[in-house]
């Protein structure tokens, strides 16, 4: 099996994983069918869900047609039991509130060997790490397999790491992106913008390593601009959320569709930062939230499921990146190829800017 | 006499005005004389010293050649007397380390009205405002005298305020900028990064109003990013601090060039939200400075002055943009030149792949 190259894609764009529910097959084969790039979510899934997304995805695709699959690096031990256990103590009212428990602290992996194991198998033609990067053997481990690797960074030297690591191309995820911080320290999650990123990482890697950039790319303009500022390619998560063949959570769906507030960071809702629209459990719970994923993450997540069966949008992560505003409902195809269109267009203008300055 | 239009630049490339120190009228005449938009900072100087800066920019630079000035538009009053007070308790240190008395708090506008009396005299091409919009009884003012006026903006609903106000064209202020945040409000200083504001500015003013992009640029590519996502221009900032004609203190000059921390925003040095190098001073101070700008601007002066003449990195303002690390030190005309060349090599690459790609 050829070995994924970023020329076999029809229009330079990328659907992101969209990890934790927004995420379906269909969505991935309608942006891959369209000459995008179509992905896959295998965090946070027990194995056999990922097998049946696999084999559904495969089934909707022609042969040949690439997508890819997000997985998850094993993560660091994070804050300590009694930091968790404050936590949880300051979230009883949640618990009242959807009538949910809390549900049990505890660390893992996320079934990292396994996963792997079933994506070598499966010969999936792109894998992307976030939350670190995987050891140097299993990078070539997947590679022979005829898995591209890609890994998420959100600073220079994340980017150097996994250069050195092999990894095929790197998504570098800028500060305006929706969902969880990918990179590798929860500590220092990096809080760089996306064009500053683009040019730091590019300098600190040199020239060969391909690109993927990510965070607030939400219109053709911005896919031209980051395309000029040496991305291969452009990886659009929310700008997907809004479309008929996204999973999006009802309540979810309405805040990106008509929100007004604003975006932060946050470890209220998984102990691991991330952004997401400013409600009520981000207002009242980020100050008290320790550093501590996946504990934090299990510790909440029976309150969230509730909060979200109840269309309760101040209760539980509204994952966004900072151009939520501008998602449009959308089949995806049609956003692929108005998206390439409009980057086309944008391009051109820009050249001929620069043409007629001087 | 003509007004400035964006056609007059022989390239998009526009000099921030770095107030407070770095700018000279020696570098502004090299960025307006390679085909750029030099910029003076009438911030902070008094009226003699602006117009001094004024004629020394026009007997180096050929009649109608245009450069720009920035000014501070009338700052809001911020937080009251004892917050600066109880701020001024936890300076007693800095005052006895560099031997300087902590200087005396005040609410002042920078001499707003003069200064704008004499910018309308002086018929400068263009005026841009920092801090806020200034009434359209000014804007209109200043454009029956010639002047184009832009406006700095950090949030969409600010470009809607500075288009209705009459601007010219706004400057879209990136996160990633150095230096102050020069939008309206210090309370809600703007965090979104810069292609993502480019983004929700353009959908919140529509298709006419010129933005010029400022915010992390420091590479043609760069330049290149924000020219294809929609901004007539790229305005730099920390790129030009190196360049021999900036007159950048010797200590921060180093801590650009060879600095590995790296940025953050603090009130520590002047009471407003402002981007520079991680250093002792804002390790030690940014948690207690309230929101008072320009009273702890005043306060902090003399300190800051004096650990500046002791060649003290650790005891001032070390004003940087995010990709600071990138900036080169070379004569501000070759910068410019080549910067737009390598603007027009990324927009072409964009181009082919974005062709070869479907």
């Amino acid at each position: 099996m050829a070995a994924f190259t970023f020329d076999a894609l029809g229009v330079p764009i990328v659907q992101a994983p969209l990890g934790g529910g927004a995420s379906t097959p269909a969505l991935a084969a309608a942006v891959s069918g369209a000459g995008g790039l179509g992905f896959l979510a295998a965090g946070y899934k027990p194995l056999d869900a990922v097998r049946a997304d696999l084999e559904e995805l495969r089934a909707l695709l022609p042969d040949g047609v690439p997508f890819g699959i997000n997985a998850f690096a094993p993560p660091g031990r994070g804050a300590g039991g009694a930091d968790v256990a404050a936590y949880a103590a300051t979230l009883q009212g949640e618990a009242e509130r959807t009538g949910a428990a809390l549900g049990t602290p505890r660390w893992d992996d996320d079934r990292y060997a396994e996963k792997l194991d079933l994506l070598c198998e499966a010969q999936v033609p792109v894998v992307s790490f976030t939350f670190g990067c995987p050891p140097a053997g299993d990078v070539e481990r997947l590679q022979r397999a005829g898995v591209a690797v890609w890994v998420t960074v959100t600073t220079p030297d994340e980017g150097v790491a996994a250069s050195a690591a092999g990894a095929d191309a790197v998504i570098v995820q800028g500060v305006e992106a929706g969902g969880h911080r990918g990179g590798f320290d929860d500590a220092a999650p990096g809080e760089l913008g996306l064009l500053a990123l683009l040019q730091l990482v590019r300098a600190a890697v040199g020239d060969r390593l391909p690109l993927v950039a990510t965070g607030g790319i939400a219109t053709g303009r911005a896919v031209a601009g980051v395309l000029a500022s040496g991305a291969v390619a452009a990886q659009l998560g929310t700008a997907f959320m809004l479309c008929p063949e996204a999973a999006t959570a009802p309540a979810h769906r309405d805040a990106i569709a008509s929100g007004r507030a604003p975006t932060a960071l946050t470890r209220a809702f998984t102990g691991r930062t991330a952004r997401g629209i400013v409600n009520r459990f981000m207002r009242e719970h980020s100050a008290d939230a320790p550093s501590a994923y996946p504990e934090v993450h299990h510790l909440t997540a029976p309150v969230r499921t509730a909060a979200r069966r109840r269309d309760d949008a101040d209760g539980f992560h509204l994952w966004a990146g900072q151009a939520y505003n501008l998602a449009e409902a959308v089949p995806a195809a049609q956003l692929v190829v108005g998206l390439a269109e409009e980057a086309r267009t944008a391009l051109a203008a820009a050249t001929r800017r620069l043409d007629s300055a001087g």
